[in-house]
């Protein structure tokens, strides 16, 4: 292979092999490899439009001549293995292109997919709320009575005439550079106009006024911006569906995978910035790609409903979230009015609206508001509780009549992050693992792929089998000697899951001591806030009708392993459901109804939010619940506590 | 005189002489003589704070050497005599200046005296309303309680809470500008600061926190911007005193006299913006003027409250008024919500707001909606009329229960525009006019000052007793022989009012057949529109329980003589008042409460819009009113019509 740089000679082809499937395609030198992929048919993830932001669309170039430009989204490692990404890369003579697993836009569709099962899972919950579609933008198409003396209203008011008619709207706006264009267009339009008009609480805004039928097309975002992944999905906000979905890393991962570090970053001079950058260029890349996708325009796109943690809220919007991280940790803003979009940078329709879904408190943002919307918890008599596992637990407990909320500083190690082989729930991720009596794993992986690393479900999983076979201690200490999978490598022991030898990369898939900590202070964390908060409010766990269980951990969450390692209450099991990205859900609902628009500010608004330092013994709690499955084995009687000691192949 | 435009050695001094005062002071070169005459204490006015916009400091260099910008308010005439703008003519050598009388600074202070004096004259009826002060912006000093763990609300919520305490707002908004800016604020002022508040009907803004204690200073804007003359008032919003006022020609002018010729000019190409612009303009001159005398900041200035007929108001936020000219007359707009006045180029307060009075319909603007609030037609039981004589006529009649308003295209003879001799009712103006039985002409000028020119409630004497005196018949023609001073010129016969002999000008100041001629078909208009509209709610000038007569006439109108030519129906005088500038007395009140601007909307909403085009025989109406005082005499029995011929001297 030969990276280069000089200028090329123009009006010449060139042939590109992409393999494994071996499909050849001409084109002209210097069409980017991310072209010729799409001109060739074949597969190969892309979520930011091909602005060389995502990283997703990296391929290996097998042989031949290519230019490719310098990115940061490879290491070093990866460039040496001739990885480039493919749409920074130009044609420059004929060229043979692997397209690894990982790059296989499947990667993401199956992320997708989950999101849908898990949507639908929730629909039982959902369909319930008897949603009234009414969007939180809408188009209109008006036939206006021409003017005559005996009616002689002006423009403006012809125009909220007739939308009144149509809609009840007590108090309308019309921002002056619509109204500058209304006299020309109207009278070129003979009178026949689309309206879209935006809501924003007591009155509707006319964002733009359009000649003729436009009504066709309405479309909305919603995105769930978490401190590990971007998720976003285009809606029709006419037929309510969801047309596309798309996922990417959190940018802003390059400051640190924690809240903390992001926080302290935007306090630097210039960081502010460059983490609102971050996540706008993820936000308006996930868009990029659906709106190519579908074959749509941005200027179809008139509201984003945007869910995310208190800081991440901050970032987007270009707020200093410094007073979040020190006592008594204040936000600066917990419920924003919309603003234009473009007003932050998200390329969408420059008058559309931008939403975000209101905040509880510094710990416990939008996404958990969307979340308590989304399962129902306050249009519940009796009590239910929500644990949502992302890089920080967030735990509400209540019903319609209260509701109590707090953050559990548990890191983001169910995530796959700050796990040696963690990562998201994507193609190839082991999902499940199963150790036989024989101490052989059995596992599998998302999508049946070949497997890459370990998901959130997964760890859970292997946790609960390490330790009913007796891998690991109550203190999830690997015991040497007890499987021959456990090894010493680099002063620390490991488990080896998947031996390097049964895959292509060579490399095992190991989970470490290290990691195996992470995890139980993880899983403690979790544990004890869930404890502390119930207890605060006087109750117990079996006062509890309803436990739901929001996060990214996989397509399925083993409820029995989860309560085996303590993780959760251990509750009768048809009490606890796994409901996968409930912000998003949230976000969506929100964008497709003024109504729950309305209640996820009086959720955040009437949810008490509490911080679990306030409550004396929460770091003895956070200790007792550091075992598996805790110090007080009473709390889990329905686990087997009784162990045999097997024999490992 | 030598206007050179060379360089200039610096560090030199020369002695400027100011006359007639003989005034003398020396300045460094390169001063110009505006600064010259302020630091010799010599009155010059200038409302545009020396950019060369407001043309006011006319001066003529009778000696020495100057350096002149060029400059388009000046005439190729008062060129040839040696005027210069004092603004834009710097000192080159020793120089002798002499201030005509126009350019005195008193012509401005009497204009705004006038107003002084209607607006007390007014407040009788304005004391009635009892206006609570609640001015659309307020500043608001808090002390923020320090957030603690136990009260940790977002520093948003924080805000707003002590606001709430403070002042009932059911919404707040507050942007996003202002929101980034709030944590480091806070903070650094110990979380005591100064909050300005903008009333946006339904909800409120926070428009800007300060650190400390700023509630000192809160201004606010009232402009009435008529066709010919733009008024300005600059009121401290929170003692609700008027503290200057401020007043010039609309630049608008240059494209014609009346509204048409510039709707006309605002569908050319670029026209529109000239025509905005000239309006800014004028009236970032006068607010210049009045934050310079004062010594405050434009940033102390958090709101303007704009009047206007419906066409300036459009030209004001740059809106093709097109449609007002033609057939059914539709404006784009009659009401508009608040926007931030730097939106349209207004230099106040970059966070303040610009609040427009509602207008009524095409051509009955906010100027008559201000009017009819002003004098309380909508609160009264009885029926009430009020006829607003500017450039055009507008009419309203009605009581708390209905109202009706039309406008008569009247032109602005009466507002002392074309009329040779026509004046504004400033320094100079003959605003009384009497003929004595030896045929002897007295005259009264304001504040006494040597005759300039003839302003509106000049010309109305001037008529009444010409045809008194039998030097016109009833259709305004000169008769001539009757008088001496009845002459013809340029093939036209006119009246010497005030011979030139006794002028420093030497010219002759005379009302020609062509000036008779206007004034009768405007006062035709005025009453005709008057008479018709009375008679489409079926009601007779007698059903009228009082009749406000507003505009720019002078200092005071004979009623008699006004009922003498048939400008006013003849009613019992005690039924008559003349009130002035009801537009801008509005704009005042409208500023000082929010409930006044909640009344200007719903009075703008509830007036029926009339055109006088819908009534079948207006034009009849308006032929029979062109005689004096009309052809049915039955109609003005008060009126002594056995005339007796008298000689003249």
């Amino acid at each position: 292979m030969n990276v280069g740089s000089g200028p090329l000679p123009k009006e010449h082809r060139a042939q590109v092999t992409f393999w494994p499937e071996g499909e050849r395609v001409r084109v002209p030198l210097e069409t980017t490899l991310l072209e010729a992929a799409k001109i060739a048919g074949v597969d190969l993830a892309s979520s930011c439009g091909g602005d060389g932001l995502c990283g997703k669309c990296r391929v290996i170039v097998r042989q031949g001549n290519v230019t490719a430009q310098p990115t940061s989204l490879l290491s070093r490692e990866e460039i040496r293995r001739d990885y480039v990404l493919a749409c920074q890369t130009q044609v420059a003579g004929d060229v043979e292109v692997e397209i690894p697993p990982e790059s296989r836009d499947e990667a993401t569709q199956i992320l997708i997919d989950i999101d849908a099962q898990r949507y639908r899972a929730l629909c039982p919950v959902v369909g319930s709320l008897e949603v009234h579609p009414a969007p939180l933008t809408r188009k209109l198409y008006l036939e206006l009575a021409r003017p005559t003396l005996d009616d002689s209203l002006s423009d403006q008011s012809r125009l909220f005439r007739e939308i009144r008619r149509r809609r009840p709207a007590p108090i309308m706006q019309l921002g002056l550079k619509v109204l500058r264009s209304l006299p020309k267009l109207l009278r070129e339009a003979d009178w026949k106009v689309t309206v879209t008009l935006g809501w924003r609480g007591g009155t509707v805004e006319v964002l733009q006024v359009e000649p003729g039928d436009r009504t066709s097309r309405n479309l909305g975002v919603a995105v769930d911006v978490g401190t590990t992944t971007v998720v976003a999905h285009l809606i029709d906000l006419d037929t309510t569906e969801r047309i596309d979905a798309e996922a990417v890393c959190n940018s802003q991962r390059a400051w640190g995978d924690e809240v903390t570090r992001r926080i302290i970053h935007a306090g630097t001079q210039g960081g502010l910035d460059e983490l609102q950058k971050a996540v706008i260029g993820n936000i308006n890349g996930l868009i990029g790609a659906m709106v190519q996708r579908n074959k749509v325009t941005v200027s179809d796109i008139t509201a984003v409903v945007f869910a995310g943690n208190t800081t991440m809220t901050h970032l987007l919007l270009g707020l200093d979230p410094s007073s979040i991280r020190k006592t008594p940790y204040v936000p600066v803003t917990t419920t924003t009015s919309p603003i234009r979009a473009v007003e932050v940078g998200i390329q969408v329709n420059p008058r559309g609206l931008l939403y975000t879904v209101p905040s509880i408190g510094g710990w416990v943002g939008g996404d958990v508001t969307a979340g308590i919307y989304a399962v129902g918890l306050r249009r519940s008599e009796k009590v239910q509780m929500l644990i949502d596992i992302g890089t920080n637990a967030e735990i509400a407990i209540g019903n319609r009549d209260w509701t109590i909320a707090c953050s559990a500083s548990a890191g983001p190690a169910f995530e796959g992050s700050g796990v040696k082989h963690g990562m998201k729930a994507i193609h190839g991720a082991i999902e499940r693992v199963e150790i036989n009596q024989q101490g052989a794993v059995q596992y599998r992986t998302v999508r049946n792929g070949i497997p890459r690393g370990i998901c959130g479900s997964g760890l859970i999983d292997l946790i609960a089998e390490l330790y009913k076979a007796e891998a690991i201690d109550r203190s999830g200490n690997l015991v040497p000697g007890a499987s021959p999978r456990i090894r010493e490598r680099d002063g620390m022991l490991e488990f080896v899951l998947v031996p390097g030898t049964r895959l292509d990369t060579g490399q095992d898939i190991v989970v470490t001591q290290a990691d195996l900590t992470s995890l139980l202070n993880a899983k403690a964390a979790i544990y004890a806030g869930a404890e502390v908060l119930a207890r605060v409010v006087g109750l117990d766990f079996q006062d509890i009708e309803q436990l739901y269980i929001a996060g990214g951990f996989g397509n399925y969450l083993d409820r029995d392993k989860a309560i085996a390692i303590g993780l959760i209450p251990d509750l009768p099991r048809d009490k606890i459901r796994f409901v996968g990205n409930t912000s998003i859900v949230g976000a969506d609902l929100g964008l497709l109804s003024e109504s729950t628009w309305q209640e996820l500010h009086s959720t955040a608004e009437s949810v008490t939010y509490y911080d679990l330092i306030n409550y004396p013994n929460y770091y003895d709690e956070f200790l007792a619940a550091r075992f598996i499955p805790h110090t007080d084995l009473s709390r889990f009687k329905s686990v087997q506590h009784s162990r045999e000691v097997e024999a490992w192949t």
